[in-house]
């Protein structure tokens, strides 16, 4: 009985902020261990039906640097990087097309749909919903690679009033038409801008982020985060998702979140209990 | 982090019944302990709320026996019973209009209101919802006690369609609009029919049904059920709560339950967890 | 054939007034002899369910002073009242909740139904409806006596977009679930200015406004009649109907009828005949 | 105060037929005194008004023979009858297009108009809502006099969703697209028929059927009428109108009326009193 | 297979234009030979169906003075003209009522019928949806002439919403309900204005607007054709027509066009092909 | 001007196919030269996005045999054929995966989207849209090859709902969640009767089915289609394709087409012109 009390108060605590997310949208980036590790793989399937049917809009969006890798060296290519992005040719961009858009994005579509959701899989091409241009680094080409310049949130549209999780692969087009590779947590951040969202969910593979003498922040606000970088007190793999946070703080998504995708269920800890998981982001 | 994973395991316990009884309702028949011991009333409110986010539609229907009795006493009055009935003559039914109608009932709506609800009370006069006929037992009569001949529904459709909970006195009308006290349990079972509910779900102040020997019984089918009444093998104060959860069934409501409202969030428990609480009695 | 033709008269006289009203809000105050005399009752009920057929939207409020007062003699209590208000302990909200919630709304709500329509009787607790606040009358506590400050209209929404007539008992909450007793003069007014009706009706028991010489008005301004209070040429009984009746024009309902409900069918007059019966309050 | 206490009578007398009738379509057919006297047509008018706000739904269908006689003796023609129908040649049947379409119809539209309502001319051409066949009339050839094989009902449909009051001409059209000159009774009876109308209206310049002896037959079953036509008990002229209201009934119309238009308010006071005027043909 | 290819060639030129007016309203003034020419009649009918079902919105407004001529012709009246406008008396108007409501109005709805669409005729009367008031030419008096003051477009949206293609005479009624004669082109450009259309298109017996040289002007800015009327530089009979085109463009419609309504398929070839047919008028 | 009347000419002809298909779907197998030929996929586009302008719902379900073997053969990788099927171990499934749902599909999204269309990509993953099982052929196991035991048509009502052309890659899913390479004329056929296709056209390299003795066919009832190939007077290759029009007709698709996509806007020409292109199947 005392176990069945237990069950009760977690499902209690769960209650004001199904009440505040009711009908609300989620945009999650989905990558790391939790998209890797088979056991982590199914608890996110779980969790994210779970959320549609409490009554929220998940909309999920995966990365796929390590999958477009081993197929490249498969193929026996190499690929050099800059600032982090791989310098993307057109035999690369095919690669990219091919692995996230027919291979990782439906592989979670499916992993959704087994665990009791209906997923529809989307890239940036349908609809033409992710408007790239060119992006150089320090006025460096390094090829395909896309800034988002516009969204067209009617596809997402289109599978959410349908019932279905939309599943998103990050890839561009420009005006012409010529597809390119765009960083996922960036994608993440400009669909959570122009859907709304209530929140954006970055799933790492750390804890969260920490400063300089390596303590965890639970909670930053846009100053302070923005603070955190100039002063460069955190660590430099993290600043494009603390950027990218601070974007969609700015574009009027009330809270980002940098959680770790290593816990089984973060995103349901991170959205149902009160004290979450990983580090929150907000005004 | 331990504890964070066990409170995950138990929303996910819960997801596949989220999933059963989507925008389904729940007839709930609200009484005994449960409504009078203050701990208890809380946790049933937001029992009641949280089934209403996560998408379900609950009904609650509640008596007032000890109410109206203390109503009564309070007035020098006191009152015959007719097996388990009371007897109810013209003075006695103004007691129970005023109290059930006028104090239980909205003592009810504001407390789902307090626990972030919004509740709406109802009787069986409003729309002429529950239209009975007088009602003899053992070709006694006992006055103004009434039994459901038949249930609009659509009083509780406009509740429901506008998002709020309703909240049921039992009290009925016949065709010369003369009001009649219902025993509680009976017009749950009726209402539960009516609206094709999912469950119907019977608070008690027992643990559930027992048998002869005092075995506590789990899962009843109607026919089992059916033949405990007629061998005389379950305690008789039982028997008319039984009766009504077969009328129910018969009826086309899948499951009927008789629960113990003494547990803290009883409702919850039942509904969202493997175990339930209580006596199980379906086809 | 005569009396025929005079038949059709009074119906085309109907006409303009049935298109100027159509689909509009009209508040009624209901009370007085209108609310005792089974006569006037019957009259009342028929006018309401004629409205509502016609294309209209009564609602209906209604007060219960001598109800109470003689429910609480029966219990051996006695009140004091201040300023005309009764001073409200406790145990005596607790009988007014009972009287107006339980067993006047529900008389009301029975009268319409047998009239042929469909009535649904709701108090200011439903979905927190009427949020007040403590009143004090010239600093001093009256007990449980609330003004209203906040009016949440989606309870009588829901009522009116599902074919009902909506009658409330003036029972108001406070932040804290508190019940208070609201004049229900005042209720009116407030639900009038809420739900933009077209026009506030009172039933009293006199013809209307008479000036210091006992001259009836048949129109007053809203100018004229604050001049009339602050001068202190009408009757004091008066005064607070038609400073309610001020307040709702005040806040843009276009005209406000204190009428006599002695008349049969004075509702019906006031809205369908060129003369009207009772004083009008205008800009 | 007497004469306010008749009128709410006569509003209250109105009632149970205002319930009968919401949102109910009455098809009648006008003609005669009704058409051509100035008051009759004003009276009407205010009738056809009132009908639309309280609810029911109004189709007008008219005739126009004495304005066709008009037109053609100016222009110097005359006309052949076969059985009181006007042998119709194409120069003739031009001349029925206009005075029907063009001034009669158009005339009743604005009559409607000014009356307070919003009436639009249709005639069976519309949509091709009256289609037809050549008529003969004891095998001879009567020139373009149609008899309805199908009625379209979605141009009116169109006018009423709209608001608007339907006002029609008894133009029909063959698959061919020749207009043809309809009867106007046949009309209205067709389109009662199409419509599932409540009930169909004749506007006649006599008081009702009567018998041989001259006997005013106020209720006619429709077995009685079609008794009264076998035997020849009833006037010859009015044997068409009978039958068309036998039509109705048959196609499932409830009550077909055939009353005295040159009574001031025949409409209203036909639907709207106990006693009705003129005769009642039901099942 | 040429020829195919050419087929398909001519349908891709449409389909921009196409996409452009998908949903958009067309406002035709539809007259001249166009009106009287078996051939071209059918012709006209085709394009407006197309129209229909390619997704355009058509609203045809129609003329009919030589049909008018006609008639009175035939009855042996004359008319007087003043700059180019007829002098209607009350007999001449009755005349035009029924020439234009009557015939010549449902003559083109059948005509759309035939030709496979689902035509519903109208007149400025119907729901008084042409408010005039009396027209004067240079201070001259010149009968029951109207100049447009307001447009109702409901009519025309009950008929458009059904799937209908609304065939208007132009007719117009003022506050007293008094009907007089509009002229086609003026009651087409208001229509126009009032619709918010997309384009304009008057059907002429020339080939579009020509300058003093007989040079034919295939496009015009509002300014330009301004200039020619003032300078005079353009033929006196087009004058009105090039006036009303210019005032549709002040009131917001993007296009006007006075095109060559002797050209089969006149509409669909302005509608649907890069060249177009006749003068664009635009700003 | 004479080309101008034989462009209207055109138009005109379309017109009654344009009102047959009218909102209603159209399932094009596309492939072959038309998706390989950089001139044949641009009259492609422009045909798919007419028809989607025009009216119709186009939905596409595209192949993609080449493709899949030159990435076969880059990544040096061959496969065995067993009856023209390829056998696919889980290395080629992936391989098939990529390029078909991937590459292929995304490309012919683009190509639609830059003719000026909005199109969405799916597979039969989506919302497991496509479930088969495993197919053997004679006996024998070739791998991950299905055959569609049920079709979920809810992720393309999704896409047409919201106005996108949807373009479907032939990929299955069984229950356990594996996926499976679907041949792409069955996928079609299956599509076709799932969702009450109004055609069924597959887009070939051939001008249509022929005979034995090389005589093109250009109409097939589904009995001589049947008795053609029991008799084997058609080509092998074509049996197939056949087999699945034959299918598609059974389960209720009226007509399905076997067309020459080597002719530029051959989907254009068979929907729209008298003549059409290739072989048509009907009952």
């Amino acid at each position: 009985m005392q176990k069945l009390i237990e069950k009760a108060a977690v499902l209690i605590e769960a209650l004001p902020y199904i009440r505040r997310f009711s009908d609300k949208t989620i945009v999650i980036k989905y990558g790391g261990h939790a998209m890797s590790d088979a056991e982590l793989r199914r608890s996110f399937a779980v969790d994210v039906v779970l959320l549609k049917y409490i009554g929220l809009k998940p909309v999920i969006v995966h990365g796929g640097g390590p999958q477009i890798g081993q197929a490249l060296e498969r193929m026996g290519r190499t690929s050099s990087f800059v600032r982090g992005m791989r310098v993307t040719d057109d035999a690369t961009m095919e690669v990219v097309e091919m692995v996230l858009g027919g291979k990782v994005n439906q592989d979670i579509v499916e992993l959704v749909n087994r665990g009791g959701g209906r997923a529809l899989g989307l890239t940036g091409v349908d609809g033409r919903m992710l408007r790239v241009r060119r992006k150089t680094v320090q006025g460096e080409d390094i090829g395909r690679v896309g800034e988002v310049v516009d969204v067209d949130p009617r596809p997402i549209a289109a599978a959410t009033d349908a019932g279905f999780v939309p599943v998103i692969a990050p890839i561009g087009v420009d005006d012409e038409g010529t597809t390119y590779n765009v960083n996922a947590d960036e994608a993440a951040g400009e669909l959570a801008s122009a859907l709304r969202a209530e929140k954006l969910i970055l799933l790492t593979d750390v804890e969260g982020v920490k400063d300089a003498g390596g303590h965890f922040l639970r909670v930053l606000t846009r100053e302070e985060a923005a603070k955190h970088i100039e002063e460069g007190t955190i660590r430099e793999g993290m600043i494009p998702k603390v950027e990218c946070c601070i974007g969609a703080l700015r574009d009027g998504v009330p809270r980002a979140h940098i959680i770790d995708g290593r816990i089984q269920h973060a995103l349901l800890l991170e959205i149902f209990t009160d004290s979450g998981v990983g580090t929150l982001l907000s005004h």
